[in-house]
This record gives structure tokens, C-alpha cells and sequence, in this order.
């Protein structure tokens, strides 16, 4: 069984990966099948959905990567973790905390609310 | 339908009614029939489970009470919020962040996460 942190640190990886076949290798070992992803502004169903937010998520924000902030915290199948979205080195612009529940290891649901938006353009 | 804040607030004033005639109709209101609970220390399905851990929980921490630690954020059917246990006045003993589904307006399900817990005594 992943620990807390190995699932978070796996799921903080999928965002971070900007090549769609690897990131295609990584969300199938991470999620089940049928996981489902929703957070304050996009929601999605299943690997292809929620693959194609990662995708919207590298459009938009072009080399800017995510990392965890403190440690992830876990029992049974459930995880929480908190993370930044920004260049490295620098503040970020982005913050959130991420509440997923596995199966078998592997994530089955995740809920995202946001600790820190920028400002409307 | 109920507010994020709203749904904190009277989900707070469930854990801090001791009476459990007055308790089991505030839970009546403010969850699902089939609501279910889980959090590090205990779990339970159903008003009649979830209210049997809040009376515990009175019975654990007699004259300690719950409040809010900052305000709610929520979106869609979900909401998050933290808290504290302890004595009006006191550093709490006990902290936490729970993460609420609603379903029409009342909780569907609760995952709770300890952010600070008392020492082993």
C-alpha cells in the first residue's frame, strides 16, 4: 500500500508531467479507472477527463510546477495534502488542499478547494 | 439551501448539544438519514451511529466545546472547515479540519482530519 505522502507526492507528479504519454503511464498506476476529480473550477470522469485537466491546467500555466507543502496526512483510504502551484524560487500564485480517497492503493475520488487564487486578470 | 458557514455552524452545534433529545433533532436536521462519519479515531453510519460518537465524545470531554476556527470555504455539495475542542477561553486540546458532502442542503458524509491531538496521557 502507497503511504500518505508516496500518494501525494505520485499525484503531485501527474500534474507535473507536461508529456501526455508518460503522463497517461503515471494516471494509470495513480488512479483507478473510473476516479472522478472536482475542485472549485473544473470537474472530471475518469483517467481521459481528468487527464485532459492536467493538460488545460500545463496550457494555461506554461512552466510553472506543483509541489507539496507540509506533510501529507492519511488513514485508511483517506489522504490530504496541500500544495503550490508557481516557479520555483518564487511565491506562488496558486495554493490548495486536495482530499482523496483511495482503492486499493490507488485514487479513487479527489475534492480540491483552494487556499490561495490570483487575482482576476 | 444552507450556506458553507451554515452548514459548519449547525453541524458545530450538533457536537456541542449534549441533551440528546435536542442533539438527535438538530442531527435530524442537519444530515441524511444515511449520513456516514469516519475520522482517525472512530467511524459510523447512520444518525443513530454518528450520535452515539458525539455522546462519546461528551462523555470523553465533559464541559469542552466545539468552535469554529476561521470560516468555511465550500463549493458545489462540499465544504471544509476546521475547529477546535477545549475550555472557552483556553488553547484547545484538541484541533481538526472536516471535509463535508452535502446532498440537498444537509451532510451526506463527513471525513474529519486531526491537526493537533492531546499527548498520550
Amino acid at each position: 500500500m502507497r503511504t500518505a505522502n508516496k500518494i501525494a507526492e505520485d499525484y503531485i507528479a501527474v500534474w507535473n508531467e507536461s508529456d501526455s504519454g508518460r503522463r497517461r503511464k503515471l494516471m494509470e498506476a495513480t488512479f483507478i479507472g473510473g476516479a472522478s476529480y472536482v475542485d472549485p473550477l473544473m470537474r472530471g470522469g475518469g483517467i481521459a477527463e481528468i487527464d485532459g485537466l492536467v493538460g488545460a491546467v500545463h496550457a494555461r500555466f506554461p512552466g510553472l510546477s506543483f509541489s507539496l507543502v507540509g506533510p501529507a496526512d492519511g488513514f485508511g483510504e483517506h489522504v490530504r495534502f496541500s500544495w503550490a502551484l508557481g516557479t520555483p524560487g518564487a511565491a506562488p500564485i496558486v495554493k490548495g488542499t486536495d482530499f482523496v480517497v483511495c482503492t486499493d492503493g490507488r485514487i479513487a475520488s479527489v475534492v480540491g478547494f483552494l487556499d490561495l487564487v490570483p487575482d482576476a486578470a
